[in-house]
């Protein structure tokens, strides 16, 4: 039995809707799962999540839960699930991409990466074993291969042996994998109908912004076998043309009858790109990150909140939204919200942006079955820029 | 026609339970009202506040939002429960209190106070007429006269002329509040059945810890006449017993078929006090700032979520508490948050700890109701202080 189940019910061209079943429940694709970075998606409830936002799936960072409050504390409370209180599904990244991010910090070797912790400075060594335990401790439902990501600007010669790299540090990944999920080290086993109960693993395709490498390394993680493949490295500062050039080329190469996740992208126009190029998972940090900014996300484009513009304006952010903050609040009290340093301003602004991204998902996957998806994008990109800033 | 309604249909010794019926609907008292300085409850929605935390009524501050948005704003949105997007009753203070307590800052006459705000420095002056018009603009169910207070340790000489000074002002302010009812300046004014619509007005009591010139303050605000009366300048760093023997002196020596309202008081044991005592009405901070600073208010006493003692405590903050929070979150989650420096840990301590405020008031009621009001009195008391910390 599989960890997963997908089932494509409706096509568009290369878009897809349809739906993936985890052990934790019914995920309709194309999907965006919000970003819960240290066990908390920032400034919301799990309730409102769950409720009013019908969000099923979220991501958890192994990096920063691993530093804090470390794998003891959350395994003696039974794993992430039980000890966040969240009962949907959860898909963590490996703390490849963190790692990665450290800069000056870090020392990648085969082996893998040895960093400084931005908490306190103690010296750590993250690697395909160490995060596949961690991942396992953690009991998410899906987990990420251990990688290593390419900057943007890297020459065919450095992003190849960085692809390499990534290929045998996924084959390293898988192998610990499977035998933690032998030996039981997957604190979120449950039971689940026509499912394993186990935790399912994607492998993650690498090759910056080099199509043969992007190729590559999609033929060498196929080769190893996943529940599920991922495309990294993008949104990592390229130009956007060049990820759409890489998602266009390599989205459809991908297996078809498993979940193709882009990951960390991007603006809701992004999202609806990249559906239209195949692919049917997300995960982003831009709404709840530019709700605690002052932005919000809006099917007229972006709004920035503290503009003196909205002083007086009574209207919601977005007159389309039928959100429970855009029904209740205008855009004058959010201004003042804000201005004011009211923590209630980021509340507001991060519930709204979470429900224009998922409820953009929500027309995205009725607009492919109902076959007027060239027209729900056509219309979508005509809206946006609208609102005058 | 009245602007309230007032009723109460239980006594146990001074203690009362009554409702009060305000032009946005019904409060049963004693209650407690949650404080949403600059037009929002800090850290909570107002969904949370009217459907799982049955609050009523919440308090609005003058000088807080008489400078940030402004008047203007206010009043172009229809008046501050518009602005706001609250649909149930606001009580705001007079600005006196937070002018007072600008120090160096402000300069006290006859006419009123001038002083430089916070906020940009510039001068502003604010007196029982301006206090009146703001309150207006705001459109409060319920007004509070432009008061001064006395320091804790001021003498008898300094309090009596500040006390005097209360009176005259309080005067003023009924005058000025009579002429903007009659001229339609409240904005709030709304058709309530058996009510007058308009806006109550309560007089505050002062004289800091003389009983003498409490009592004549007493005697003069009640020959003014207003709606309610309030004792002010309680909690403003005297003795707690001194506090207790303020109020037992004056509560039963107010009107008794009017709402008694005691300001900016207190913790849930000093509310169950005061109840005690002959209350009727609360106010205070406590629950909302403590909850940002990490501090939840439990029946076994205060808990603080930062001790490394909860790393691993998979209890609720109190295993009495029936709260959204408590239903699923546990201490060392909640730990977690707030030594991560996430928001959610205010979030989610604050609804906590407005839930405990509101919870024991329901308490309280109940048990004046029944006849059990002694025995919940000790009860609650010889519960506290047993989370040992």
């Amino acid at each position: 039995m599989n960890p997963l189940d997908f089932k494509i019910d409706a096509k568009s061209g290369e878009a897809r809707a349809g739906v993936l079943t985890t052990r934790r429940g019914r995920i309709e694709t194309p999907v965006f799962m919000p970003v819960g970075t240290a066990g908390t998606v920032k400034g919301i409830r799990f309730e409102a999540l769950e409720s009013e936002l019908d969000a099923n799936i979220i991501l958890g960072n192994t990096y920063h839960l691993w530093l804090r409050p470390g794998i003891d504390v959350i395994k003696a409370a039974g794993g992430l699930h039980r000890f966040m209180g969240w009962n949907g599904a959860l898909l963590t990244d490996s703390g490849g991409f963190q790692v990665w991010s450290l800069g000056a910090l870090r020392k990648i070797t085969e082996e893998g990466t040895e960093f400084r912790s931005h908490l306190d400075g103690s010296l750590r060594f993250l690697s395909p074993e160490v995060s596949m335990e961690v991942q396992a401790a953690l009991g998410s439902d899906i987990v990420m291969v251990f990688d290593e990501c390419a900057p943007g600007e890297a020459s065919h010669e450095e992003t190849e042996r960085s692809m390499n790299l990534t290929a045998r540090w996924a084959k390293r990944s898988k192998d610990a994998f499977d035998r933690l999920q032998t030996e039981g080290g997957d604190t979120g086993q449950i039971e689940s109908e026509g499912l394993s109960g186990a935790q399912a693993l994607f492998g993650i395709v690498q090759g910056a912004g080099h199509l043969d490498l992007r190729r590559n390394s999609l033929e060498q993680t196929v080769n190893i076998g996943f529940d599920g493949y991922a495309i990294g490295g993008l949104s990592v500062g390229e130009e956007k043309s060049l990820m759409f050039e890489v998602i266009e080329d390599i989205a459809p190469r991908m297996p078809r009858d498993v979940p193709r996740y882009l990951m960390g992208v991007g603006t809701p126009e992004d999202l609806i790109e990249a559906v239209a190029r195949g692919v049917d998972m997300f995960d982003c940090v831009l709404p709840t990150r530019n709700g605690r900014t002052g932005q919000a996300f809006t099917s007229r484009g972006k709004l920035n909140v503290k503009n003196a513009q909205w002083m007086n304006d009574t209207r919601p952010l977005d007159e389309s939204c039928g959100c429970s903050v855009c029904r209740r609040h205008s855009r004058a009290y959010l201004r003042h919200l804000y201005t004011s340093g009211e923590m209630l301003a980021s509340i507001l602004l991060t519930h709204h942006n979470l429900a224009f991204f998922l409820d953009t998902m929500r027309g995205v996957r009725q607009a492919i079955r109902s076959g007027d998806f060239p027209k729900f994008r056509r219309e979508f990109t005509e809206r946006l820029d609208a609102n005058g800033e």
